[in-house]
């Protein structure tokens, strides 16, 4: 008979949570109870799982010992409040929002690293990384170890997805607006989303990078295991709904095989190879997918040491809950 | 008494041509006669330029031995075909559109590199690079000398309006019929345009590079005369009606001086340097200005020898007409 878990969601109402939701449902999931909680407001709203209405509960007065794993799909805030509470009575807990230190939760892509998860001592604390992290790295790690990564540019133009439901009615909103020729006040983005681009998805430091763009870079590190790498990373907010975009530019040790390239990503796990005559687009290919699309690879037009790429993965599903779910299958299946 | 000039304008009734003729009358340009011309069909339409409605007249039966100097904004094919008659009947041509070879009409921006005017010959036959080209080479121009760029790499997030007045048509169309759930036929774009990011502007060649890919890096090096730059481009189309935003990273010879950098960019020529706690965008600032932004100037997160920037321009006005236009001011200055 096969085993099975209670399992609690934090942050259910949302479009990450949502989709977990149906993913534990697609892949069959070994789910005993399902406990869908939420904060104030969006408690009482309920979920399809399985046929059934689930409610989603009050996340402050919900008892973390009843369930043996946790995945946080908040904010950031939220996950440091109460992923304590949950790791405490036990659980294992799986972080989508980067809430939790990387020293603490290590941060996790099944197909890349699955290795870091040999080393895991309870509390077990892991770290699905971001949406653009997850895409950059998954393309990254099928490449031939020859190639020998020296430098990673990549400008991410993250879809308004990335901002939740309010990011997505916001940008039908105001392209409803422009298109009606009536006047809008920007809310949630600082400015003009519709048929513009933001070039900033945060505000940023004193040294003039987003928080965000220093986390993909520390993830891409920690994911490929190559501390060294150096990373320029520029988020752009654009308006698409769903689906990130990533044009990509890498050096490399020496001159590039062209060939070993396109047959190592073409033979890759959870990777799909577009041809030199065709490219992926975020809305054409990758949205509802369970893989990550690579195209227009080529080398550079002045330096054969150079590899460039363009990569669309869907954010909300393969970016964040997918990963999450396959982060808990390794989970249960090896600690659990 | 100031001298004028009997002048042709080659594709009038694009949205470049129609920027033309509104900046030759905004600024003044001492033309005599003005003389419209399309090919075709679009000959018979009219242009209002200082008060008169001028009529567009049909490209093929123009005596160009009429003229001093012509402009050429109509396609690349239609260039190659009509400049040569132009030339041989002792014009000086503006090429807007590229068709000339490189080595025989050098591309030129006032504010860059007005120098290579210093050696002309008649005939004079000059090229108004593209847009991209221009807002790319006027920020790196304007850099201090001691940043020694060494390499660069730039994602360029085109409007639809590169792609002439069918391509916001197109792009409008296709956002109004998905906002009202209906579904349609991708026309001039290969694919969906609204709410998507498409990762070629047209088809590339076997090495999997765009013929405007290495055009822009083709420009960089001659305007900057830097032959031996490393330049890595990749040209994204972007549901955006009007202006280019360019995501840019550098390495140069040694650690980036900051300051140094936003004094020069600030002080320069053309630019409009925004500071670190805002961001230029293509809607919010570039459209319909004569200078190129330029904002979220950062050194790099791992390496201080690199410096990032993201530029934005109107791709119709300062990208094309504006530069045609300040080109036709020098050669009536020295030459004509």
């Amino acid at each position: 008979m096969t085993r099975t878990f209670d399992i609690a969601l934090v942050g259910a109402t949302g479009s990450v949570g949502e989709a977990l939701v149906q993913l534990l449902e697609e892949r069959e999931f070994p789910v005993a109870n399902l406990h869908l909680l939420a904060s104030g407001e969006s408690a009482g709203r309920s979920l399809s799982y399985k046929g059934k209405n689930l409610r989603v509960r009050d996340l402050e007065t919900f008892d973390f010992a009843t369930v043996r794993l946790v995945f946080f799909a908040a904010g950031s805030k939220v996950t440091q409040k109460y992923a304590v509470l949950a790791a405490a009575a036990g659980c294992a807990v799986i972080d989508l929002a980067s809430g939790l230190p990387a020293a603490q939760a290590p941060r996790i892509i099944p197909e890349v690293n699955r290795e870091a998860l040999a080393k895991l001592t309870a509390p077990y604390l892991l770290t699905s990384p971001s949406a653009p992290g997850i895409a950059l790295a998954t393309v990254l790690a099928a490449l031939p170890e020859q190639v020998g990564i020296r430098r990673v540019a990549v400008t991410a133009c993250l879809a308004v997805s990335s901002r939740g439901r309010e990011g997505v009615s916001e940008l039908a909103r105001q392209t409803a607006e422009l298109l009606n020729g009536r006047a809008f006040e920007p809310q949630l983005f600082d400015r003009q989303m519709a048929f513009n681009l933001l070039a900033q998805v945060e505000q940023t430091d004193g040294d003039g990078h987003a928080a965000l763009e220093r986390q993909i870079a520390a993830e891409i590190k920690e994911l490929l295991a190559l501390p060294q790498l150096l990373v320029a990373v520029t988020c752009v907010q654009v308006p698409v709904f769903f689906g990130d975009s990533l044009s990509v530019s890498l050096q490399t040790e020496s001159t590039v095989d062209l060939k070993q390239v396109y047959a190592a990503l073409d033979t890759a796990p959870a990777l799909e190879l577009v041809e030199l005559d065709d490219y992926p687009t975020a809305v054409g290919d990758a949205v509802g997918q369970d893989v990550v699309y690579v195209g227009r690879v080529r080398a550079g037009l002045d330096d054969p040491s150079e590899l460039n790429l363009w990569i669309t993965s869907d954010n909300v599903r393969k970016g964040a809950a997918l990963n999450a779910v396959q982060i808990a299958e390794l989970l249960i299946k090896h600690y659990l």
